[in-house]
């Protein structure tokens, strides 16, 4: 049976091809704004001339140099500025990294306290900055949802914040704008949102029709176009298509009313904070191995993913294992690796994500609660 | 390739059992509001109750009788009151008629001028009432989305508005107000959704992937739990996942960046205001038959709809005409017919059809603007 839910998505998606122009008319012209962006890459190709043009009649203060899983420490330099030159707008150009970088700002501006305390005790904001977006990479479904994840170096810790307040204004979503991705970004982006997918999709059944087709259609989507845009960096359809399948990813449409699992996440997270990994690498690693691990409990849904998604014909009882397999390959088609070998890592931090992983996460993780830490490490030998 | 778009879902959807309470905290406790429904099923079922037990700490004032095709004279008697007592809150419990009506009375009741014009010269509004809905229907999608469809029937027309003042402030979607509904209403509301999703599916291809799958996943779950709902009207889930699909078929999510037909509509439209036929009566009469004097026009999504949706196997160069048949079984399966003798109607007002839709479109309909009123004569006569 379908859980109660509450579904809305207040965020405006501006998408397509010069779609960044049309910021002008969606920021108040009195907003003073903070224009945040990563590490310039904007400036080389095009994306920041045009957010400039829109923003001829704006006032505006750039803050650069947002960073690949956000840092408090940059990001509290930010909330400075805007607390100093009284910043009432946030217009975030980049990928989710920014965007959830900008949205922790948003969120630390008008707050009273220690701002660590959001994400790392959970309180509850109970305003933020607004926040408008141009999202130049597929990942993260962050312009569309009200959460955002940060990290903070010193402690090891990658944490995440939710609140009504963090859904963006607007988000444009040019596909254009990512024809000069490198092509490993790309492909995390690609892989990112397939998990997201997953996590949503690949647990156990509650008769979610919606749910489930909407997701096989993003999984099918990122299948089909992901391995393209290696090839054809420029394909606009498949560019168009890995977008509106990021968004949709992480948006709430998958997940109303269904369960979650979440896991891969939760450790995927660690395994940044501890080794630096990209979060698309450690979710590829982790994947495979968590689901092996949980196979009897997600039988039903992988065989379902089987039989839908890869068109599996073989002997039914072989399609969850076949799914899992499918997803690795998938993994690897991508140029992601799928073990920590191939990364040079061995088992002697598991100890510390062990640790880490204990003292952010309740005892049992997972769509069942039935992962425990012991569970973990099984999973993380797995794929030594 | 995949049209520029906007795209958001201001409406809170409150889904599932029990929801009806929710509404005291989502209308202000200081609005005045004016209670619409139709014909009186409320009272009789539970839903009346729940919604006064709601609103115990609310003002509100009912106005009943709004009929299916809602209806101008009844409608400007709910304005006049509106009006007279300064009512500023919209709750509609019902189906996407009294939806589509209060739609209209919030329009109407700030408009200066003949409100009819609104429809009619389609005159921009500026300003509506907020509108909440408790939706004990699922067929129009009216719930999330920006549009109506009311009737004069004194001028025999059956004219829509548009408006993103419009768009209500929450949904209920509560499964188990549509237990009690009568087969027939049930099938209705299947097959009005169902065509709704045909409208913006069964086109031509613009290799908008997400659009598509989930098109298909609506096209899917109506199709599987539809026909369940006739013989067994309390089955939970069954009740969801066609509420759900009939909320996604209409609230922009599959229409985005793709083309849309919409001819189905504005003939049915007419049909319904000609001869009083249910709304989903004209669809399941016109779909097959437009759709096979379109054949060439459609063939590829409809072969796509074969393959995806129909799981064909045979000659593919038979695929789409094969998608046709089993559309025309579907809605005889709902207990819907599939001709107009089979309702006793014969060709004699069919040029009073024509006129009128002449009167309310522009000369060429249909996703290629390729059908004029000569096609849509030999349409109507392919089902006679």
């Amino acid at each position: 049976m379908i859980s109660n839910f509450t579904f809305r998505l207040p965020t405006k998606a501006l998408f397509g091809k010069g779609q960044i122009a049309s910021i002008a008319d969606e920021i108040p012209k009195t907003a003073r704004i903070l224009l945040t962006y990563g590490g310039g890459s904007i400036k080389k190709n095009g994306i920041f001339e045009q957010v400039q043009s829109a923003l001829k009649d704006h006032f505006y203060i750039e803050f650069g140099g947002i960073e690949a899983n956000p840092e408090y420490e940059t990001l509290m330099k930010a909330v400075t500025l805007a607390r100093e030159e009284k910043l009432d707008f946030i217009l975030a150009v980049g990928g989710g990294s920014v965007l959830d970088g900008s949205k922790f700002i948003a969120a630390a501006v008008p707050f009273n306290g220690d701002p660590w305390d959001i994400p790392y005790k959970k309180v509850p904001i109970s305003t933020a900055l607004p926040v408008g977006c141009v999202m130049t990479l597929p990942a993260t479904g962050s312009e569309m949802n009200h959460r955002a994840v940060v990290s903070r170096r010193a402690t090891q810790d990658k944490l995440s914040l939710y609140s009504e307040w963090l859904r963006p204004q607007f988000a444009v979503l040019d596909p254009t704008t990512t024809y000069s991705l490198p092509a490993k970004q790309t492909a995390n982006g690609v892989v990112d949102a397939f998990v997201h997918t997953l996590e949503q999709y690949a647990t156990y059944p509650v008769n979610g029709k919606i749910q489930d087709s909407f997701a096989e259609g993003v999984l099918s989507t990122l299948l089909e176009d992901g391995p393209k845009l290696l090839e054809h960096p420029t394909d606009y359809d498949a560019r168009a298509n890995v977008m509106w399948a990021a968004t949709q990813g992480l948006n709430d449409i998958l997940s109303v009313g269904v369960p979650g699992d979440w896991s891969s996440h939760a450790i995927g997270h660690e395994l940044t904070a501890v080794y630096g990994m990209d979060h698309a690498q450690t979710l590829a690693i982790i994947v495979p191995a968590l689901f092996t691990h949980q196979l009897e409990a997600k039988r039903e849904k992988l065989t379902q993913m089987a039989l839908r998604v890869f068109h599996y014909q073989g002997d039914i009882h072989r399609a969850a294992e076949f799914a899992i397999e499918k997803i690795r390959e998938f993994f690897e088609q991508m140029g992601l690796k799928t073990n920590f070998s191939a990364l040079g890592i061995d088992d002697s931090q598991f100890p510390l994500v062990l640790k880490k992983l204990a003292e952010h996460r309740p005892p049992f993780i997972g769509e069942r609660k039935d992962i425990d830490l012991a569970a973990v490490e099984r999973i993380l030998r797995m794929v030594l």
